[in-house]
């Protein structure tokens, strides 16, 4: 999926921000240490020191795959940017990512664990990192990847007769929305956080779309504008005119 | 060598920051492509990111040799939480580094390539954030371990005779910082440099020394305060008290 989603990125031309999650790197070990909910003991700082060494791994896997399309990524780590209180951020060091774009280099960064004044440690996910740079940024999309279709009406694993929605707009953003918080041991939120955060832009006049990063050329339809695909989620507000493209959560 | 240290610093229990240097893994590159003084042509963003990812193949081989030796190191990286304008530190985001120290975790940090906001791009050199953050978090003490025994009276390379200074302190600082400036083809410096941050962290009350880290138990004994070896930088001011040890630059 990696080489498939770095091929569709490789001939994209205008600014772009990458942010991939943890996925089997991280999520486990965030998960069964508890460290997600904050700093409790010391047996907790191994899990720390281990996740931190295997997200190091997927972001090289990651890197290599654009290095060897001709990109020219930099990677930036949450962890040494971005501090956290009580799970909301509190410092968010934008200058390396503004100036890494502006000098025509393509920002690699991911969900990671960061900081927290009060709880020790905490995620910040990368469904998170995506709104915050696409909003502070003013980007002009946000695009989410992931294992799904998009957005469907209900749990597709629990309800087979759940279908995809093609649009969220200021008219059913509401529903959506409570229909997309189900359970999930993901450890950063799965698809409630992705809409949450889509939502959250599109009222800010950003464009969003949450779509299969499997299905065959969707990230490249979208990079394009050739088709839509996937949830689109459409913006409230008259979009913003930025140069700077999609912060892209894959 | 990276094992040799990591040995050495494996029983250590006093807060530690460790930084290590480009090395062959960095500074070929960032000699070669000129990206040391700022950003002219887009032939050289190629050379950042291969310097990126070679760089960061160095921070995983002493990461997991840590990881190895039971230590619980975290990676932080300069290019994502600092910033220079025309060479000169303008941010440089502590509290990651802070926050692992209280957590108990071993922060592991780099010489890197930092955005600049007038050059495009610049080197921060190990040695440079060894004493940032040795005067900025009150160290105690601050480590430069190189390939040569200490500092010496001129260029032992190119006069056989030169003799090794074992204290620099406010008498004779002077007229080493004069002798150690030699020409050198290093990225970020060389012992100039190191000679230079030493003497700015001892005017500031912070012990430092130079010293060899391929010597048997050099680091040991140092850390240890067990012995004196290579050259030490006896403090101007009274040294602070602090429970915050010795920035490390291995």
């Amino acid at each position: 999926m990696i080489r498939h989603a770095a091929d569709q990125l490789a001939d994209y031309r205008l600014h772009l921000v990458l942010i991939h999650g943890g996925g089997s790197y991280a999520h486990p070990f965030v998960t069964r240490s508890g460290v997600g909910g904050g700093l409790r003991d010391r047996s907790q700082l191994r899990s720390i020191s281990e996740t931190e060494f295997y997200l190091g791994q997927l972001t090289r896997i990651i890197y290599a795959s654009l290095l060897l399309r001709n990109m020219n990524p930099v990677p930036l780590h949450p962890m040494s940017f971005a501090t956290l209180d009580k799970g909301e951020v509190k410092k968010f060091l934008l200058d390396p990512i503004r100036k890494s774009l502006d000098a025509g280099l393509t920002p690699l960064l991911h969900g990671d664990l960061v900081f927290d004044e009060s709880r020790g440690i905490g995620v910040l996910s990368g469904d998170r990192i995506a709104s915050l740079i696409g909003s502070k940024m003013g980007a002009f999309r946000v695009l989410f990847g992931c294992d799904v279709d998009g957005v469907y009406s209900a749990n597709p694993k629990n309800f087979p007769n759940a279908t995809l929605i093609p649009e969220v707009n200021s008219e059913n953003f509401r529903s959506v929305l409570s229909a997309s918080r189900s359970p999930s041991t993901d450890a950063t939120g799965s698809m409630g956080e992705k809409v949450k955060q889509a939502i959250w832009l599109a009222k800010n006049g950003c464009e969003c779309y949450i779509f299969n990063l499997r299905e065959k050329n969707a990230l490249r339809m979208i990079l394009d504008q050739t088709g839509s695909i996937g949830t689109r989620f459409v913006p409230w507000k008259k979009s913003r005119k930025s140069v700077k493209q999609s912060p892209q959560r894959a």
